[in-house]
């Protein structure tokens, strides 16, 4: 497959890992779940990033999902790589490109301050990585890292195989604004898909992203904004957009967000159980409560709006 | 007027502070606000809070807006008297309540960590304060300090001056659930009002709060949802607001979410002019597109929404 | 007095805010401490910074102890205004500078993260300050500000009033060499006094700094430092500061350092009593032992030193 | 060899991890740098831990490590394993104990803030070890994470296989005060032995730790200061470590310590390069200028040093 490059649009869906109720890696589920993205109209797929519980596997583990991911999947396959060195994420990166990855991911070490610091790790991590394209991930809420626009795009001037920006900067849609006038004006202007849980999509295709790149467990939602957008009708865009937000919101809780999403998957199918690995905690009652009460909502809901 | 005690429910309006577009008070904006305030349906006012852009104001201004406030309004006032230190923190107190104000509310200094410093640094709030009641601001997202429920239990156990917690950590319902678990074994409760611009009230209402202290600026919705919850129909409760929801959304970016909030609030008059004092910044052309865009959505979709 | 520029040198000492045992500014302390810093060799005094309990002060509290500084000084006095807000930076360091402060010392907010944030802060005061110069206070341990050299150029490129940069990042060597290398090829040469306690004295002022700004509780360390690195005997200069330097690093200790030097300072007689503002909590028996022993061989290796 | 336990005492370095010019391990310098540790006191060693720059090795190059100095070594050996998830400390434990490491050393994850969350963690921990004797590592200045006395005190009694802490934190003399008398009372007594690089060892021991675990590239001055604390000579104790002070002074540097470290301890011979893996950088021109002054300056002192 063609490798990742500047011009990718779409839904790339971040995916989650599956796990049996008793923490391994549930195999048979991750066929289940490719498929259920595809359906769903995903254009690609993200796999071991935060949401993908990388950090908990071991290195076979995390060679064992690429490699089903990618046998099953005939869309193109962007591998999380971020590591706390740089032979670390060379090594994941060479692994995951082997097996049939088109690309990899790098979140920023939480301990950066400094714009020049900022700017002197991705150019190691781009000299690192050599010929492989690679998406600078941009999300101060988790990471602790806060990217300026400005830092962006000297990271996009001196880093060629810096492809797309996952944008999840919050608030980021001026930042989006700054960053396309920057490349209509002459930078090169790299994809901007868009995470965040979904919570900003219609806006952030308004001011010139090329899609979505996160893991709501309604990925329709994603693709029918982003179909609408593309179609000129921003009032369908955000139709559909409500509908989906109570729920959009209620994912986006951070750190109980992962459990939500696992427990709507299961639910509609895509997996079969919700297991979160440790030191992931399962949902209470009562937030088990709330989401049946919004998803039966949701439902009702997406009856009245037209497709 | 009454003190400000564990009993208080319904919605207190976080407000902001009017300024003319020089930067200066607008103390005529004042009593516009609060009557505005009123008619949507608060029962109560806090401000000087951080949406209140406290920390811009001379001691003096502090003083006039207090004044102002408790003179044209016939609801309890709360004033937001965090400070780097003790000695400032009782002053204020001492200002608020002799102008008329019915308690005070204090947010964390960033730099406590432990249990420990965070249960110590409220005991001396509480030695400081002596009789004046206070409510204890839980938002870390802001703060940068994170409380877990145990340690909310003991500065409830230990300061009878806490009568209230502000509600905002993200995620935070379980939380309620604890909090409200713990009282309803034997610790005293308190009232417990939630912020984070609304995003999670009707879930919060049903986790045993008993209202909202934030500013959101269509009041209406609060004050709705709430008496929906309270006549049990948490249908309409919710109905009512995921019609605001979009809005909601969009209000609670951080930093940029007060300029959103005073745009709004002079679109609807309830002041004369949207200015955010340095070092904030006015809104761009496009955020105020997408305001635009989302409020006329929000007025058709309440037309459709049952009253 | 002359307004402080970019000239001064030597050694401005960071006073501490004296107490009487129950809390209350002692007053007759700061005549006192006055005289000794003077007599230590002090070329300047810095009052109200974040050694001097400033956030545990009120409005008029901080005002009596300008006044009584000023008053029994010969010295140039700077004043720390640091704050959440411009307005309140600018009617501090008015009432300063009326009162016969020379200039003002700003820290930059915790919240600021990115370069252009930092200097767009900086930029605010600058405009805000008009005609007060100020020193810039780099001190990333106490503000969580990490501010980079280029950022520092800049803000001294921008803000004509930027007099001062007190140097206390760590490590901070190499950065004083590059703003150093910087005014040498042009930019505007600014006054650097170095901070941290003293704890790299001897190296700063090798790599081009002014002298300290520090409170150390022996300034006649940082007087005969200076001194005798201005006549070119490094050695001299090192072997004066190894003899502190045991009682350096105790006292460069965070949180607990102010503690620390208090006791020192009224064991000398420079204050009456070592009393801290709450929350600083007293000193343990432990601390006051290991300070007893390591004050006693001080006293022995000083013997030992030519002076 | 017998497993870690909570006897354990005297001088554990903190061993570098040895790399070519070209940043390819350097195995032969592993077996020099493990007798250079040994002939200068150590009785044991801990390697791969944030200063064996363990981040940057891939998983390959970590046994290599583990297996050259477990080889070459008579002492015990601890091994590093902090990683983001459990299953990767689980693996990489499994890895140690199996080449014949004797415990484990876990940091926390930046992100754990009350100390319900730290406790929670390190009960994974301990239950994902099973019978691995593990060494907590206490040092918020770079791990972000601030632990209470009251917390490690939970957490050594809920995980048996908490064997010993390494305490660096800063200021830290009271809390090791703090925790030997709750052995005193009772509590089950690990191990303490101090990092910090070695700035506060003579007080250390005097409030109850058990020796050093810091790897200060004169492995001797914590030998003979522990000689001369257990011999009951707290005076010759002070001697020793004043003349080393300035030295460790600047090896204490963050960031920029262990480029100093490797300087130093290839200027010895220890090991053949000085050379630290990207994104470390090499020491300017200046910073070995001042390291060649402070150890010629050593080398006299000692001179005068009885031993």
């Amino acid at each position: 497959m063609k490798r990742l490059d500047e011009t990718a649009r779409g839904v790339f869906t971040i995916a989650v890992t599956p796990f049996k109720p008793d923490g391994a890696l549930d195999l048979h589920s991750i066929d289940q779940m490719v498929d259920y993205y595809a359906e769903k109209g995903a254009t690609g797929l993200t796999i071991l990033g935060i949401m993908g519980e990388a950090g908990k596997l071991s290195a076979d583990e995390s060679r064992s999902v690429i490699r089903r991911v990618v046998a099953r999947s005939d869309l193109p396959v962007i591998v999380g790589v971020s590591a706390p060195g740089l032979a670390a994420i060379r090594s994941l990166a060479d692994t995951a490109l082997e097996i049939g990855a088109v690309g990899v991911m790098v979140a920023p070490p939480w301990t950066l301050r400094t714009d020049t610091q900022i700017l002197g790790y991705y150019r190691d991590v781009s000299e690192t990585l050599g010929d492989i394209p690679f998406v600078l991930q941009d999300f101060p809420l988790v990471t602790n890292v806060v990217i300026s626009a400005e830092t962006i795009l000297k990271i996009v001037a001196d880093c060629p195989n810096c492809v797309m920006l996952k944008h999840e900067d919050w608030p980021g849609l001026d930042k989006i604004t700054t960053l396309r006038a920057a490349s209509d004006a002459g930078a090169r202007r790299i994809s901007i898909l868009c995470g965040n849980g979904g919570q900003f999509l219609p806006e952030e295709l308004r001011r010139g992203a090329d899609g979505a790149m996160t893991g709501f467990a309604y990925p329709e939602m994603m693709a029918r904004v982003v179909a609408a957008h593309d179609a000129g009708d921003v009032d369908h865009a955000q139709e559909v957009f409500d509908a989906y937000l109570p729920v959009v919101r209620y994912e986006s809780q951070p750190g109980l967000g992962l459990a939500v999403r696992k427990y709507i998957l299961a639910r509609r199918g895509a997996i079969a159980h919700d297991t979160v690995r440790k030191p992931g905690k399962p949902l209470s009652e009562n937030t088990i409560r709330d989401l049946e009460f919004l998803v039966t909502r949701l439902e009702k809901r997406l009856a009245t709006v037209h497709s």
